[in-house]
């Protein structure tokens, strides 16, 4: 089997990272390819960079994703998840989706541990996109930005055991959702063996599901959510658009402002 | 790897075909035994069987569950999973659990297409109870008896292509679950080449996620829903159980009642 | 009126307490008779002990169910409710529903105080199984195991006082329902009068409801949920099912077990 | 017991309907006093009409309310319901949401069958209130004016009837709500064999709650929602709110016009 | 435009002061009338006393609610807002509507910060009639009745933004609104300052609304909920009213009482 | 107050129909630019479609959103909102969004009519993203592309307006939302006419919002949700996107394909 595992930000250690973390756990059969897109953000902690990530993503699919089994989009925010469904001809499973579905085999209710507070809005939306709101504990964030895992991950490991401490014991979590593909890196088993719970990196998951709907088989419906874009002429060009959108967002993020 | 797929009825011919679904689509490094219990009702269409059919799963568990990697309960009420969970040592998983689970990587919504209408409740409620009632369309039922299933396959068939069909065209359903362990018998690719969404048998879905949770591996979190029972003594004996039970239920099912 | 009040674990100081409770708020003409299974666990602390309690409860009602005029399963998990309701020919209510649905005629919202931290993802299943989770504050459970509130009252009323103060000033529960059958042999209206605000023992509200119910009279629905069984040959025998429960639960619960 | 039973509408025919409705159900020793308001309209089929009857009735309570055990408010909009709680020293249940909550204890879910199509949002918004909506298969309205049944009790039997067989057969009822007080008048035990699923007046389900929470005894909870309102000087006095209120209305009422 | 702003109450302070904050706010061809009823409590902070409120609000716009482009009914309860749609030919804005729904133009989710405790659970209740109670991160109160804001407006001031910063940092709250239509005597710019997230008074989201609708123009649906109440003789007249709801309050409200 | 309307597809037409609209409706003294990216699907009908009209979208804001007192999102399934708002120095507002909030102000519930069958699950899932699923009585589609609504006004009109009475008459809707930006070249007072409840265009919608927003002026909450992104290198171009995802989708599209 052949899965294509798109990391969806531009920052080649963390693909590498889940490239290992994905072939460790995957069958012996299976091989695992990790790519990021050519172009985008390094890091996705914001809708604005979700959007660029996605597009970019798709554009990866585009190129690549007719030689695979099956597709894993490594970003916990599953950035152009439903979007790629439509044009893949192969199952795509987000790590987050992935991470929240397999969570619930083997427990009653589950926290994410994930990144900056920022993320916290956008993954509860992501929890209630797929409807599992009930299973979900709690959204954790905290003050790890999403390449300060690869930076000190002693430090990331301790921070990610403090806080999923804290889902279990206040927040009822049974099993502790690593919220960010960039943990990949990190020891999960080991993370596991402090908290006492089901530990989950979305990464792995993905891949087993795949898996799984490879050997069915069971493949993408077509119905309505994720029927094939209809051919249409797409005008224009995006050559300017890095530059347009990273000069004003500078611009922004550097100022002072008012609401 | 090694699976205890338990079929929560005692006909025996529907354990069979449902080791033979479990097998057709397990890996080729599983192995699969399918069990019925050695006492209880002969198919499972009312909350009073399923109780009686989740004991007797539970007692199968005891005698055997622990010389496997993973455990099935394969009947689409889940009877005694959570229980099941408790007091097994390797993952318990439920075919209508998975076959939601599953379903929710390649369609927006699902529809349950299973047998007499007065199990329509009891599904709706283990939707609910699995938190997962917004990506169910509808939850259909057919004047199919369990055991009827194996009696005519083709008439079953030809029933649930029918039923299907009004989930997909009139519920907005995107893929179909096979809500009755017994369908493993039928074709459900050539139901699934009818019905042009995926279908899903759970006892599939079940197998493939215990591979994946093997692989992985992660096990039942014993935080608090799932922890294992203390050690009690349990009073008296269930020798008479099945004689009592049996006869009340023949004589209010024959006799003519008001409300 | 005649009704039949089970307590579905075995331990008889407690029945005798349920029919003392029952008794002293039951109307002049209503006549209690309280007992319990021949067999089963001594305290329903887990799903497991649940599953049991719930099939030795349905076996009580085969027995003797057809002598009164309602039945009253005094367990607060309502074990083996729906399948009581299909083979009972009168009303069967739970003590966890009926004090919920009382607990709705004089308080906005409620909150349960329970036994054991492992009993809250039920407690909580269960509520929205009922479909009151809009209802319902918290879930709130204690360091007391069923069988510590007969050995040691004082404390137990002590326990249950303060974690309903803390229902009340944290989750703003405007009424307490006491979460164990075996909290009717405190006083529950000492209970309320520290907590000044409603406090419902179950026990209580299940014998007003079917009061209620009986001189309506309205019976239990056989649309579908609870339509009688199909008479069937159940195969077989459970002789063994006590012995053989018993010992690998002991066992997993002394072993020592990773995840 | 001394049960006050208002109806907040002012057709004394129909007051008298309900009188008898809740004495034929109640306990021997349970006395009656059925009383409509002084003012104000003589059916109650808009916001409009539900909020001058709920001041009626307020009023009514603190003219008469604190000579009995229990309020019955018997319109099945239970207009005033959460204030009469605020300022009765007995408890106050209101028929829609006695209807409700005694169904649950027969049936799986209800649906409502009541007067014209514009109350449809309105008896929507009051399942909700009561956080019951998971219990409700549907409301349904008939072309019944409330002060057509007393008019022609045969027709409104008839219609109920059938739009309770279309509740039954396509929303899946398993009980059926009569969903206004002056359906007391009709034989609701003959509509309920017709039916073949328990049919419910709250007139009668409000009375038998009652009788049990004066045996209990359990009264209002004061914690936040129902506390007893301040002791406050109330400005100016209502002596021309009945001529004002029915002047416009009329006018609007039989005036042609756009959105 | 010519707008009619009710502020329910009775309290002429408080009305002025609205008028001066929707006046601030208003577009310079809008003309603001802020007017109370003739009659009714000083403040609104009970079920009852919105009751009241509510049928004096409606005798308000029977009164002169003819003769403007758009009806504010300024009190964040939303008192009789249904039945002021009903008889109003020109569209009603209730405050606490108006406040979350401009709030979920700018901000994820937003807070209320009210007045007393005791309308916490009116409020929750009101968050969820209007369906947005996905975006309502909580509703928070505080020691200030209502007349209590125009008393002390600095000691209002600290103890909103006191609690509006626990909201913001505890509940995630990203808007706050102002739970009290006298909080319009505030600088809810001031407030904003403080609280660094956009602070919303209904009193002004109202006005903005009416303007906008009366621009496009789209008027109240008749269709169902709001549909003109039918001519219909209102008996009696209401004389006594406020003696006789003023009486036993008071009593009530004095005695000591148990529960 | 200068507004900017973009649409994010790239028929212009369709953008002169959109500024024509908000230009009809907007304030005397707004000034409504209307403006389409230079990239992009000539509609937007799939999710693909919709992630790259997002970006395109992101970077027309970022070339010229900072010169405006407010900007809308004139496509309703909101592309790229939440993004917008992040790097938005003003407010946005999506039209999606615009159309639900409105509705709320005059009907009880509203349902949406739209454009191809397959954007109903989007546009599901759009509704529960803002939290209004308890308002919305359906989703209804029809056989329009979205260019078929200019190439055939009078077709448009007779199907809206069909669709428009069925979700009248059979969900319940007491208001209709256009649900599509192109449907404003439609005369919508004459579908409202036609139809007799409100009908709106949440591109009329989302002028009145931004209109009002900015006389407040209230801005967009940084809380979280819509907090600035952080200055980063975006790494790379996207010179072949255009060219890379035009090829495989047009392939995909045409071919004939198996699930």
């Amino acid at each position: 089997m052949h899965l294509l595992v798109i990391n969806p930000n531009t920052t080649d250690e963390m693909t590498r990272g889940i490239e290992r973390q994905a072939t460790r756990y995957a069958r012996p059969d299976t091989v695992i390819d990790a790519v990021s897109p050519s172009w985008g953000p390094p890091s996705i902690e914001s809708h604005f960079e979700e959007e660029l990530a996605a597009v970019a993503t798709l554009q990866t699919i585009a190129e690549r994703g007719d030689r695979y089994d099956g597709i894993v989009i490594a970003c916990f925010g599953d950035p152009g998840l439903y979007a790629a469904r439509e044009i893949s001809p192969v199952p795509v499973v987000g790590i987050a989706e992935a991470a929240m579905l397999l969570a619930c085999t083997v427990a009653h209710s589950f926290s994410i541990v994930s990144t900056l507070h920022r993320v916290k809005p956008s993954l509860e939306d992501l929890v209630r996109r797929y409807g599992l709101e009930h299973r979900c504990a709690s959204v954790r964030t905290t003050p790890l930005a999403v390449l300060d895992i690869d930076r000190d991950p002693d430090a990331a490991n301790t921070t990610l055991i403090a806080e999923g401490r804290r889902a279990i014991k206040d927040d009822g979590a049974e099993a502790i959702l690593l919220g960010c593909a960039g943990m990949g890196i990190l020891d999960d088993r080991r993370i596991q063996d402090h908290l006492g719970v089901p530990v989950i990196d979305g990464v792995v998951a993905a891949v087993k599901l795949l898996e799984g709907l490879a050997d069915y088989p069971v493949g993408t419906s077509r119905a309505a959510a994720f029927k094939r874009p209809e051919a249409k002429h797409i005008k224009g060009n995006a050559d300017d658009l890095v530059a347009t959108v990273s000069a004003p967002v500078s611009a922004t993020a550097t100022a002072s402002m008012g609401l």
